[in-house]
């Protein structure tokens, strides 16, 4: 086979086979294709696309690039989730615990935040001590003992995606649906999960910013884990706004375990509506309940019981975190300064720009700007509104936390330019706005 | 400037600006623009299309990553041709002196040949001791003291040509009207011309089979020339069999001489056609004439009275050739054994694909599969019928000079399969399509 004709192929709206795409996988992960023989093809199939099938073959490939691993040997069905990024989003820091409470295996292998959305390994590591680079024996047994791990990629997991993921980000080939489907399946997959629940984001604050396409992208991502025996679920959620108040690495432990206390603010409603759902689709999935409003019941009693705090507890030390923290939040990582952005007008909030206050957050340390940044774990922003709130003349909106005024000044624009207030009141928008593939009550109905 | 917004923006149709284009090229030829970012470019470029002021911005910035001749100190206007590339073109061997007896200054860097098409630098080398490699100031020097001079291109000449030609070779973006064109009028413009004719070929042995694609790509590199003001006439012309009936280095430069000598072949005429329409265009264009008709007259008056066949002697002597070879044929390299293909019915031969011919006589030796084949300068093919020909049971079709019977096995059902006799008489084909540009009399009436 010839590099050169499969190239030519999709360069001319052809269909690859599934051994031309083994082909191209295997030579590009063992370096016999060139990284510049490479982009030529992601360019080729970003603008000529793969269709399912193709996309299928693609997963396939990377996914068996690496080690799959088989947790056959660990009791439970084992159910991950998975977001396609956002900011404020840190549902995997309280489902994961609710999901092990509740029975559920949860073999979690995170990303680390890049570009205006944050990521759950740096969350982690703002809890002093927490350590998200274990290795593959570490992490069975660890799951094995407490029905959750939560990690970072290892080298074993998924090697082509690794290489072709930096060779997209410098060659304009990220945004295509194939392409970003094989990547986050071939990962999830290779974890040995039996069942997925995805977040796929849309609005400003989201890649996909049209809901047409987080669905097409929700409904290829459905289809590659059916293909693969999978059950899948996928719930398409708003990012137009920051979910919950809290963004920064520290300040979004510290609304992880406010929530997993079951210390609810009406302000944080959001945030809490969406993790109890992406919960109870695990437990459905997971078959720990024989209905949708089974498992939500289920969720609720873990809080209240706290139970699922505990299992936040036990992996916290588990994975040599300071546990302490759970108890004095005081011990978790602050900023030296705040400012406030206050309201000139009283009204309603009608905007809060998930992607400017992202872009901020980053600009004052939480996120990095390069993958060689480092990050400052305390610093962040807590939202004292969202959208649909009612703010009078002065009121606070948000409150910035920093540890450098150069970088605020950079940040302030971004921050001030995110809010717009309204003089007519403004509907409370929906967190969850549709629900795809097994959670589909359309398509069946819930047991 | 940022390589990555480039990239998007021609990866999502719009259109590059001057600067941007420049940043590539620049970058590209300097490496600071690393292959694998170059080759998604030009396949977004290749999918998404340059349109005409793109691929003017492109040449000129291609052009000018090396060194642009002047030949202002050179006497008379300076007009050159340029072939797509063809099967058995050997018109620049006869075209080059015949202007050059006529007082157009003719300063010809031309290239190698690869793949089924042969070149001119290949074939001025079955001559022997004729030296193409002549660095630029002694070629000054044979232009100022000869009026001709026959060399290949050299380091300093369009540099980011030679860079981009070996990575589109390898990344399929190759077949691009817009990248064809930048890489032709760069190197072409680089050599100091005045004026240029095109010599387009369609049909089967060409680069551009549809006629509709050959018109394109012409029109396409007139725009480019009378941009950078230059004037161009561009013939069409069929390529769908071999032009002349010599194919193989030494063979053709022995046809060549034929015809320098006038020793006309009815068999010969679309080669004696064409090269003396091409040398009467570059005669207008160089302003030697006062119309076309004019023109054809002084190129029949050179070649009846010697004086062109004298100036390929002096060439030929000036580059270090073995000039008796012009008197004595037997001196250029010949093949040791010969093996004729014969009709086995009588008819008419209504194709003889230039293409299948073509590969065949690279297959014996003639061309390069690769970049480092050695040519054998003796081998190759006459055909003694051409399309149209009366054909009787038994006789010859064509003679195949060759060196291996081996190598004559593998190249024998392309030889074979290239001829089809049919029982209707078959016209003979035209071999001058279309004429467009300056020598369009269409558009500009013949002074």
């Amino acid at each position: 086979m010839q590099f050169l004709e499969i190239l030519e192929k999709k360069r001319d709206g052809g269909q690859l086979s599934k051994a031309e795409i083994a082909f191209f996988i295997e030579g590009y992960t063992a370096g016999r294709i060139p990284d510049y023989q490479a982009s030529a093809l992601l360019m080729a199939i970003y603008l000529n696309e793969l269709n399912t099938e193709e996309t299928v073959w693609l997963t396939e490939s990377m996914l068996y690039s690496g080690l799959v691993l088989d947790l056959g040997d660990i009791a439970g069905i084992k159910v991950d989730k998975h977001s396609t990024g956002g900011v404020g989003d840190k549902t995997s820091l309280i489902i994961a615990p609710i999901c092990a409470a509740l029975g559920v295996t949860v073999p979690m292998i995170s990303g680390r935040g890049l570009g205006h959305t944050g990521g759950t390994l740096d969350k982690l590591e703002a809890i002093p001590g927490f350590d998200v680079n274990l290795d593959l024996d570490r992490y069975r047994d660890t799951l094995r003992r407490t029905g959750l791990c939560l990690i970072g990629q290892t080298k074993e997991i998924a090697p082509a995606d690794k290489k072709l993921y930096a060779l997209r980000d410098v060659t304009g080939t990220v945004a295509n649906r194939s392409l970003i489907s094989a990547s986050i399946m071939s990962k999830k997959l290779a974890e040995g999960i039996d069942g997925l629940v995805l977040d796929v984001k849309t609005g400003r604050g989201a890649f996909m910013e049209r809901l047409e396409d987080a669905e097409a992208l929700a409904r290829l991502l459905i289809s590659i884990g059916n293909r693969m025996n999978k059950q899948v679920t996928a719930l398409i959620t708003d990012m137009n706004q920051p979910l919950g108040t809290h963004i920064g690495n520290s300040l979004e432990v510290i609304e992880s375990i406010l929530v997993l206390r079951g210390e609810g603010d009406p302000l944080r409603n959001d945030l809490v509506e969406l993790s109890y759902a992406l919960a109870a689709h695990m437990i459905v999935l997971g078959d720990r309940a024989a209905s949708y409003d089974e498992a939500q019941r289920m969720v609720q009693q873990s809080i209240a019981d706290g139970s699922a705090l505990e299992k936040f507890r036990e992996i916290v030390r588990q994975q040599g975190g300071d546990d302490t923290c759970l108890d004095d939040l005081s011990r978790l990582p602050t900023a030296t300064m705040t400012r406030s952005i206050n309201a000139v007008e009283g009204g309603y909030v009608c905007t809060l720009d998930a992607l400017a206050i992202g872009r901020g957050s980053v600009m004052i340390g939480a996120g990095r700007q390069t993958l060689d940044s480092v990050i400052d774990p305390g610093v962040g922003i807590i939202l004292t509104k969202k959208i649909g709130s009612r703010v009078e003349p002065g009121e606070t909106l948000m409150e910035i936390h920093y540890n450098s005024e150069e970088k605020l000044a950079e940040a302030m624009p971004h921050f001030e330019g995110a809010i717009s207030i309204s003089n007519d009141p403004v509907p409370i928008p929906d967190v969850i706005l549709k629900v795809l593939g097994e959670g589909d009550t359309n398509k069946t109905v819930r047991k």
